[in-house]
């Protein structure tokens, strides 16, 4: 049975409260229990920090003998400032897909850089929170 | 029945011919026919140039009232160089998918910017052939 | 009688079709048409690619003995990349004036450098559709 | 009664005086002579000053209520480094174009750089004094 | 009663510590103390950390229903580095001031971009520790 | 008895005039009386201009031996682009406050440089009027 | 006997027959017909396109097993705009040596980057028509 | 008896575990062990952390008045973009050496630049686990 | 009998005022009068202002006929920002001199580059007053 | 008789003794024997330095009255950094051709940009030994 | 037995001249002597000069079959500016330690860039002339 | 009596030689002795060379006990490239003038950047060879 691990990063916990007018009232939990109704044949597990360093250590405990099938991240505001985050993903021998609920290309400069890209396996971003079961097609592919 | 349209830039004509040993030698018609098996309620259409004035116009030709679900556009090297198609995919109003073949953002520094990532409703890069699936599923969702 | 040809680059054969409650419903084929009315003693041509060659090789065909007053070129996006066009501008012998129907100067930053300015006789900017019988102005002074 | 103002920034006042065998021996009053009898249902006036501050000041006095048509600007140098006059531009009701006797794209790179386009209606470029006819038309139009 | 979270970030722990003969002995625990003497109908919280993570927990957990009527942040060297803070700060609904002990504007270059000025209310640097008076002030006004 | 001068540049006559139904119909004038009426033990002087000549010239005449507690200067567009200013402020011995209405950083790019912080005491932008009132508290702790 | 094709980009067409007396009378087909009376041993073929896909297709139809020798290019302004056509020369098996009639290394500064020197075997600029013999020779040898 | 601390920030922890072929199987804890014996007469304490704030913490603790003989760091990617872990090496009395295991200059570009090189008393990078030995030899000199 | 101009630039009026124990007590006044004793056969004119309109306007008044041998124009800030004066100088025809009291080159960047130094005929920084000196020289040589 | 110096700079004296197995075992010296024997009528002289000024002090004598028919300089890395040498090409009255073995666009960055490049007749990279024949070629025809 | 040779660039021969108060008495020579003497089984030889070539010439005759067990170079000022010395180190067999007396990371910002960092095997610097110790001790390792 | 030392830099000896129409037949050798006939009481001394080392060893030679009033330096193109000269010059005790003959700042970008000038007393540029006697001035006064 494939297991896959969603880490989102800092401010994504808010998703259902912020502006819910215009990001719906879902939250990420909400969205994880209904992904797991549309693949019964997965074990996706799900994980939330605002934490840089905490993020480095999830993905270190995960990255070696986990039995993993992938990991799915969603680094928020540290896909553009964290180079450790950069290191660990490159050090780690699971495979990491980079995705964005936006995309951000279409936003302020400093978004258009991302440390992260070069040592993902690819890049998903601009599909709202479908952007997360396009990893996982891509991880089941 | 959904249909889709799927432009490829220039020199992805070279598929299955270059180098086969290193990226095989399934070329990207063949490919298209075995997407087409895997979807079968979805009319997926082909089209490749390496002339930039091309893409132009076909992205004309189908951006107002074809009837199209979606555009999955590969613009290769176009991606990084040319404002005249991301002037058209904002001019069109079918909705366009950016894809890569390859992670971009691991290669040379000029591949890092995309003219027509802020122009497009999402960007899926670095999963091979892979790609054009996802694109795929995107629009259907 | 003098003689006037217009040159109209990537996109811009769009004018009428894309967004007609902001851009109106005149087409750039129309807005000729009016013009020669308000110009009985000039003949106005009128040409549009999307091609950068095409482009290319209509000024060459133009630009030497044909007898021209002038050439009015709005290369849209092109105006932003294309050395090319900048060097045919530059060998040939006809006066070239370039023309935006928006003030490109106030949008995004790769608009506010053009490359085919220095070469060209003047610029007008920012008039709407106004731009060209300006331009014609200038030539006919 | 239509009423236009012109106002030119430093070191125009030169004009005539300035190397004649090149530029002419026509100053700025005498070319705004001609225009008016050009143009004898439209009240033209015409300031110079070579002080930032002065040009702010006359833009502030007919910017509001004045009855003006329009405000021809041709700010010299200080075009390329007086954010102070675009934010004039901005705060008043009457609209501004922006003029160059030269075609200022084709001389040095800091003349490139506008502070000014982003405010202004247009820009009119590199047609010698009849820049500013073109500009009075513009506004007739 | 109002009330009003102050949140301090990296070493801002050390005042009183770090050469008091040049900051003086007063850390901030005793200038909290000496400030809520002067506002008795505020009630005045400080939270300090070095850790990104905490700084934006906090925020979260004091930005949407806690009554607050405003936050007050120095985040000392994340100011210049965390987009992540930045993006906290946008999405909660209290308002945020950012204050500086020092001139930061008169430091070295690095310190002269805030990537949290653009989503606070205002910003106040420069004053010493009455940087933080003054901030309530403009809070209670 | 404190005496405090507030200099204004250029622009900023236009305060209750410009846009009123945004920026309010308080004019600056109005705006002193009623500080004035705050600070009843303070002398406020005012003082306007959009000469850059005209803020040193009233900057040197006030530097020296005048007995004011302190300048209040917001520069408007000067802050970004005059270095003359930001000697006349160094060489002067009173102190002076950088003052802005807007919150500068959250604008365009241009305004996020100040020339003239380095040599100010304190930075206080973007809590409308009241900014100038703060920076009279900064200076009367 | 060997086989080699020159290949000239946009605007060189016009050899002959601009500025005449400055770059002479010859047209490239004369200096092509001069040339192969040079080398009778050496069938040289001769391809002009003012369009950058024109120049990718041909690259294309004669880069894997034509029996080339190797591809001279001369892409001209493509040169320095063209990553389409690097990709391409990258992707053949024929060899392909840059030349430039002109020392492009003396011209304006967006000459002085070329994308496509990277993925050439060598260049040669700046001896005139005579940089296509001298790539000749470099075949040869 | 001297006593000295190694501080090692993020990823530092894979050390003997991430391609044991390429860095051994050395772990950082056995290394310890190893130059424990090397040097006799020091205390030699180590500390890893994948947090940023981790490491503020500590360097604060260690900083004043812990009798170390000097504090040896190995900030990995923070090296490279964390202000906030200079500002604390600045702030505290101890001094620090920073180290580096592979030649960081020979690597990408943004390790190129150290933010916390300025404050630290010396750098040595380059030469393996060798590196803190050496920093070791460069405190007790 | 040979006469000269001496124009300084904003703040340059408070030499003798501003920290008299480091520049000395001479005003530039009293320096004029000494240096007309040392040239008694040279007519020394000098003058002042803060506004960069009246730089340019008396550049304008003596650059023509005047009969000068030269100006030494020390500009001060307006060095490095005035685009303006740069094009008086550029327009007149008595040779200009660029001096500087200080070794401008060894202070901050932004006076590093002199807009004006490319239209002046000689550059003379950092003797002190004796660069003013030292111009006359240049002049009557 | 034809006379020509090839002028080698820094490191260039290694080639035979560097990687052999890579670079062949074929010296400089012994390349310039081979050479001499290819062009029996040309008179061929060589000179290495590693120092800058001796390259210079060389250009000087034989840059003037020397009867040479033109200078091969392969400057290796004085290409990128020495203005001088581009000065003294500059001044000299024979003609110098820009040589490379490799074909410097495809290394690192600090490559891509030639100093003496706009001083010398052309540049010919890339062909490896073969470079200096071709550049015998163009100064003979 | 082992050796090492120690070469030092420009400037560095003035150690113990230059500013004895701060830099102590000890010249070069003579530290050399005391670190013979801790080090009796190490051959150390010392080499200075002030020209680039020399440095060069020097590498070059030590730095293949030469027995040495590496190169101490401190290449003062010509770290930051010679890309031929770079290519030297490239080139030669003999291991290079880069090493400065200060922190050059701590000075102006044209000593942050070091061109020859990336070709040698380590870097060591801010501890005084204990620097060259610590590079033994790293080759002795 | 006073004695002043002259230092030339690269390609100055060609002074006289090079281009004589224009820069006239005097050599600086020639120069030397008229100026010496000038001052009978100043003792100056000349020297040149094209290496940089060499200009370095003659700073050092002369720069502490030589009795010199002071050093003019011409150090032509190692101006914008000599970080080594800079230091030498920062070294020595005995105060250099750096001079120009042609007013650098108004020839191409290199050229507007001087390593040398913040370490020098004063910077005399664009005189032609009267910039020397200028700087004789400035020591003597």
């Amino acid at each position: 049975m494939a297991r896959i691990l969603i880490i989102n990063g800092p401010n994504l916990n808010l998703l259902g409260v912020r502006e819910p007018d215009i990001y719906g009232r879902l939250s990420m939990e909400d969205y994880i229990e209904a992904i797991k109704a549309d693949y019964p044949d997965v074990e996706i597990d799900y994980y939330q920090s605002n934490h840089e360093g905490d993020i480095i250590d999830r993905l270190h405990e995960e990255g070696f003998d986990s039995g993993l099938s992938g990991i799915i991240l969603n680094a928020g505001a540290y896909t553009h400032t964290s180079l450790a985050i950069a290191d660990a993903i490159k050090a780690i021998k699971v495979a990491v897909i980079e995705v964005h609920i936006s995309n951000v290309h279409a936003r302020e400069a400093i978004r258009h850089t991302s440390l992260i890209s070069p040592v993902c396996r690819g890049v998903i971003a601009g599909f709202g929170l479908d952007s997360y079961r396009l990893a996982i097609e891509a991880f089941l592919y």
